[in-house]
């Protein structure tokens, strides 16, 4: 085991600057592997994180970052076969082995490890993560760049957990609300299983992007009230002969406002899908869901068992992805971050140690 | 066509005594049949219209009852074969026909009928119900009077479909809340399906008999705060080496306080049943089902889809239903229907025209 020479962006406290900080490498277990990393995509939790609003579950100071991809450069014994081979690091690492994993439900194995929330994460040169449910990536990678692929892990990967857990398919009215970083994929995701989307969100060059990348209607909800969206969804179904009940609603804007409105439009047999997080409170009659004989489910992250579907389908142009994505110098990113804090990004930033 | 002397109890306005009036049933469609009543349950929801708290959807007077057994004794030409049959009426008739009742979503179905509902009901001699649905009972009742199996429908089915529906299999863990007239049959399917049960409950009694019953744990939370009742049902599980996540709960009660518990005990990969209905509203964090990865669902009534194998199971003995039961002649109703509304009645009420 040779020491391997290494660097990343540290967040010593909230609300200060990432400070950039050589170490070295030089310790990993049987069952772990060394990534090179090739770019990290830098999302929303990262910014809960950094102006304090989430804490990461290890102390600070920690690495950020967990859409991360690159190659594996060195293994512990269990892995050596890893060595050479491009690989997606999924957000969520699970045990494998406890009563959830056993379940199905590993997406939300308690023993789980995330990297830039359990562990030092991908705003480095390199990362030292579990072997066992990395993503391989196929040798074509059909003119994408390695880096780009980082935000499967995560942007791409979590929706189309939730598209499995609401069992969407032909036909089916789909509405997203927010098509921001993980909205968009939801729409595509969506549109893939061959469902009607409509598209809801606050700012209209977004949704003009939500039209592009497949949404079939879009309603710009700035400034409307949550029962002036149901009557102008209404009307929509009604003009266009969609399907009356069975909607299954996205929620992707994580803030209290977003699923208000989701809320609201759950009706018969409906289905809402809560993919955003805020930490507000909501009032709302429970009882609703028993009226309408409706279902709600949250989605945390996404099994690694979905990333060879998701990395296929990004390959084959199935789900765009470079549409959405902008890339930076990980050197730059206490600017991309303040950028990303005030609104100003337009895609989601992928971070690259080589640039 | 003969015309049938009748006669029932009708809710003139709310607030007020029901009032015995003869009618004459002269008139079935094609697709109905004219059932003989035998008996029919007194359900939180006629006391709902009674009081004023919940309006028919057919405007009053009206006759209530929706749990009703009887004998068909004329029938339209489309179902001259089911006169003579001893039968249940499913509480939710579905059209059969629509896109609800095609996705295999029957009991939403839009243009479902629902006795003392949307036509005059069960507290009668006679009922008029289209025929489709209905649940032909066996010749050999088991020892069972016909009156008393009335209640299935709703009672003992709605919980069944919540059953179904939540996927509840061997040793998993089911908190059911509130183990009244829908949470004890909750708790028996509940164990019939191999799950250990923990009943929660304000009154002592029926924690008993809910225990009778075949709840593994039960637990008094009156005057107990939502996190007390978390802890206790913690140790309870640490103590007796139950399952850690995946709680199926049950929120039979209906009221804004049992409505909190079961939110506040939703927790890694658990499911939540709403049962019960309260108008009241809740403040909670909704992102807390994406968090844990969780689902809630909610349940109105049951499809006649699953009548038969609850009949089955009450005729067999694996569901206690005598013991829930308390049969009254439908001429007492007014008195039972104000001990219902003074919590003074241990069982269900079942009233009988014949009584």
């Amino acid at each position: 085991m040779t020491a391997i020479d290494a660097w990343g962006y540290f967040l010593g406290a909230a609300n200060t600057l990432l400070e950039r900080r050589a170490f070295q490498v030089e310790h990993w277990a049987a069952d772990e592997v060394v990534v090179q990393v090739a770019g990290c995509g830098l999302c929303h939790t990262d910014l809960g994180f950094i102006t304090g609003q989430v804490r990461t579950r290890r102390e600070l100071p920690l690495i950020l970052g967990h859409e991360i991809c690159g190659t594996v450069i060195a293994a512990g014994r269990k892995f050596t076969d890893r060595v050479g081979q491009r690989v997606i690091v999924p957000a969520v690492l699970p045990c494998g082995e406890c009563e959830l994993c056993r379940a199905g439900r590993d997406n939300i194995c308690q023993r789980q490890k995330m990297p830039g929330n359990d562990f030092n994460g991908g705003f480095a040169s390199h990362v030292v993560v579990p072997g066992r449910f990395l993503c391989r990536l196929p040798e074509d990678l059909h003119g994408f760049e390695l880096a780009e692929l980082s935000v499967i892990a995560d942007a791409v990967t979590t929706p189309y957990q939730s598209l499995v857990r609401s069992g969407v398919k032909d036909d089916d009215l789909v509405i997203v609300i927010g098509v921001g970083g993980i909205g968009l994929y939801m729409v595509q995701h969506a549109k893939n299983a061959g469902a009607i989307v409509i598209a809801l969100e606050i700012d209209p060059d977004r949704l003009a992007i939500a039209t592009a990348q497949g949404a079939d209607h879009s309603l710009c909800t700035q400034g409307m009230t949550a029962r002036d969206i149901k009557q102008e969804i209404k009307s929509l179904v009604h003009q266009n002969s969609l399907p009356e009940y069975r909607w299954k609603i996205f929620e992707t804007s994580g803030s209290a406002a977003g699923q208000s409105v989701a809320f609201a439009l759950l009706s018969f047999a409906g289905t809402l899908g809560i993919i955003g997080f805020t930490m507000e409170k909501l009032t709302l009659r429970l009882s609703n869901v028993m009226a309408f004989d409706a279902e709600l489910f949250g989605n945390w992250g996404c099994s690694p068992n979905h990333y060879p579907t998701v990395v296929d389908q990004v390959l084959n142009g199935r789900i765009k992805l470079r549409e959405n994505i902008e890339v930076h110098p990980l050197d730059d990113i206490n600017t991309v971050v303040a950028q990303a804090l005030d609104h100003k990004l337009q895609r989601r930033a992928v971070l690259i140690p080589g640039g």
